[in-house]
């Protein structure tokens, strides 16, 4: 079986986790965690834009709820956050948990599979933006124009989900260094992993407060704890598995950049649809995805594994879970529900070897051919 | 320096992890996770328990939001939980999240560091148990009769937060095992580590429900959710460490044990005080903490320090925590305002040496001669 996906690992990149394993620093000190830290925030950093905050936290979703209670924090009047209508359910869920916010969903788009702009824009055009904020994921790693919504929503705040988005750009800025916040995912299935965890990034603003929340609220005192946190931090060890992924970054990058390209190619017939992306962006690269018009997805798995190939389906609607199904979305779910059911997430591996991608376009389009 | 912890970490018993890290299962999937829940159920099972819950978390902090996730989802009716005053915030902290339960704190005892149990029956008897829960935690590693408690007190529901706890009992079964539900840590600093981790043991309830919590709320079918979830996975090299360490487990404790005998041997004077052990229970040997009449913790920890031990203080008063300063205590706050301030937690680790302990307990003397 071709898995969906599996990290990049190296005798190499992983001799600094068995090296923070024997330096019997494996809780929740140690030099890789300030190491990974300043490398986040150099990523992000470019031109005038200097980050200076890049916190780990123990997974994405931690780092989501972070950004949450950042923005609860410092920008009391925001109540209801705008979001996609069929992301990963973890973006959503960390708005949630406090009980903080009202969440106002907005249909996605056919072509970019991201918000639908044009209906974002129109319930942008009947929100405040003191009052409201806006959640923008990069779907599947193709990135929103994150800039471009700024400049046309002069004062608005953004939140930005970039645990797909890590790698990617908006107008030559790394995507996520833009936004109020952003979070970043280094779960087993992503681009660069430390197994579980993550990252919040921000600029300029309360890195103490941010630090508190990570460690159980402590105060300086220690066991005094003058906020109720949580522990969200990344182990050492985590961080040594994440600092060794970082020195592969390039090679990671150019080798699922070469994976994209080759699909594309493989792929270039009408049937078969690539994310498009926004004018001046650059995909992240992270995973493949591909609409094939008129199939059904659960159909489609069952062909891919039959011929041992994993795929995944793209996210649902996000009223498919009962937790969210009462939630009202502008423009509706029909886009969503489509992309749904008409996707397939191809294995987007960095060691998935050339003679592999020629089978899975091969059987693309056999399948193609089953379903006509 | 002699710290006031490190782990019990050999080349012997890191051997797992090493493994864990090369067979590349680095994530939230893999051998080691089932192999340290299957022997976490087998050290709670005793007798007539059976343990048939003991799921991994990344820490102890989820540990207890979990229970109080189960509690709210089964007994719908509790809405007060009667906490201790003088604990480490987390346990505290994790039945505030959702903001669905209302803390009643009790005043703790001189004798045992753990709550005044005439004054929780007090505060019992005027409480309606359908409606009221109670969360024990046993300080340092000194255990609170569980089971004595639930004899008294038909039909009441108990949480134990057991994250020191663990390998003490009570009336011969282990600490953790008779409660509705108990949450453990392992922590960089517990009798046993994972770097972070931690577990929620329970009997017989609502598995599937705890197992969704844990990873996103995610239904039967992938990417669909149907409970608000978290990410609170422990990586399979958490596990493999963790897996080591419960290999080692006899030998950390009967270390610990030998410590602590040393320590009540050599500091067997009328100024200093230990944890008194509630009639048939036994001590974790988690951290060995004494009571020096009339000092005060900063000094004394100024003292130790200039004799190169690292100390720590016996937890605050939960009011002394911002978000908890007005939580009215049944029995006010002077006994843990004493116990703050005149209790010192020594050196505790399994590989503590004769001689060091021989130094820390001539330093504790020469510290009472000075503030006679």
């Amino acid at each position: 079986m071709i898995p969906v996906y599996k990290p990049y690992l190296t005798k190499e990149n992983l001799r600094f986790a068995h090296e923070a394993l024997d330096s019997t620093w494996i809780s929740s000190k140690g030099q890789y965690i300030k190491q990974v830290e300043h490398l986040l925030s150099s990523i992000h950093s470019v031109g005038d834009v200097n980050i200076n905050i890049a916190l780990t936290t123990n997974n994405g979703t931690a780092a989501c709820h972070l950004m949450a209670r950042l923005l609860h924090k410092t920008k009391k009047k925001i109540k209801t956050i705008i979001v996609p209508n069929n992301v990963y359910v973890a973006a959503i869920n960390a708005f949630l948990f406090d009980k903080n916010f009202k969440l106002k969903p907005v249909e996605c788009d056919q072509k970019t599979w991201n918000y639908n702009l044009s209906k974002l824009y129109e319930l942008l055009n009947n929100s405040n933006v003191e009052t409201t904020a806006l959640l923008v994921v990069h779907n599947l790693g193709n990135i929103v124009n994150v800039p471009k919504i700024l400049r046309d929503w002069k004062g608005l705040t953004i939140l930005e989900d970039n645990c797909e988005g890590i790698f990617g750009s908006y107008e030559s800025y790394p995507s996520g260094s833009l936004s109020f916040a952003s979070a970043l995912s280094f779960f087993g299935n992503k681009s660069i992993t430390a197994g579980e965890g993550g990252a919040i990034i921000a600029q300029n603003h309360h890195e103490g407060y941010l630090y508190k929340l990570r460690s159980q609220g402590q105060s300086d005192t220690r066991f005094v704890h003058d906020e109720l946190g949580y522990n969200y931090r990344m182990t050492n060890v985590q961080a040594a598995i994440l600092y060794g992924q970082l020195k592969d970054k390039n090679e990671i990058l150019r080798k699922k950049t070469n994976i994209l390209n080759s699909y594309k190619k493989q792929l270039n017939i009408d049937e078969v649809s690539f994310q498009e992306a926004e004018p001046n962006t650059t995909h992240s690269k992270w995973m493949v995805g591909i609409r094939i018009d008129g199939s059904s997805y659960d159909d489609a798995e069952e062909f891919f594994k039959s011929n041992y190939i994993e795929v995944r389906p793209m996210f649902y609607p996000i009223n498919k879970h009962s937790h969210l199904k009462n939630l009202k979305c502008h423009g509706g779910y029909s886009v969503a529900e489509k992309l749904n059911k008409e996707c397939v997430v191809l294995p987007s591996y960095p060691e998935l070897q050339d003679h592999e991608i020629a089978h899975i376009a091969n059987c693309v389009k056999q399948y193609i051919t089953k379903i006509r």
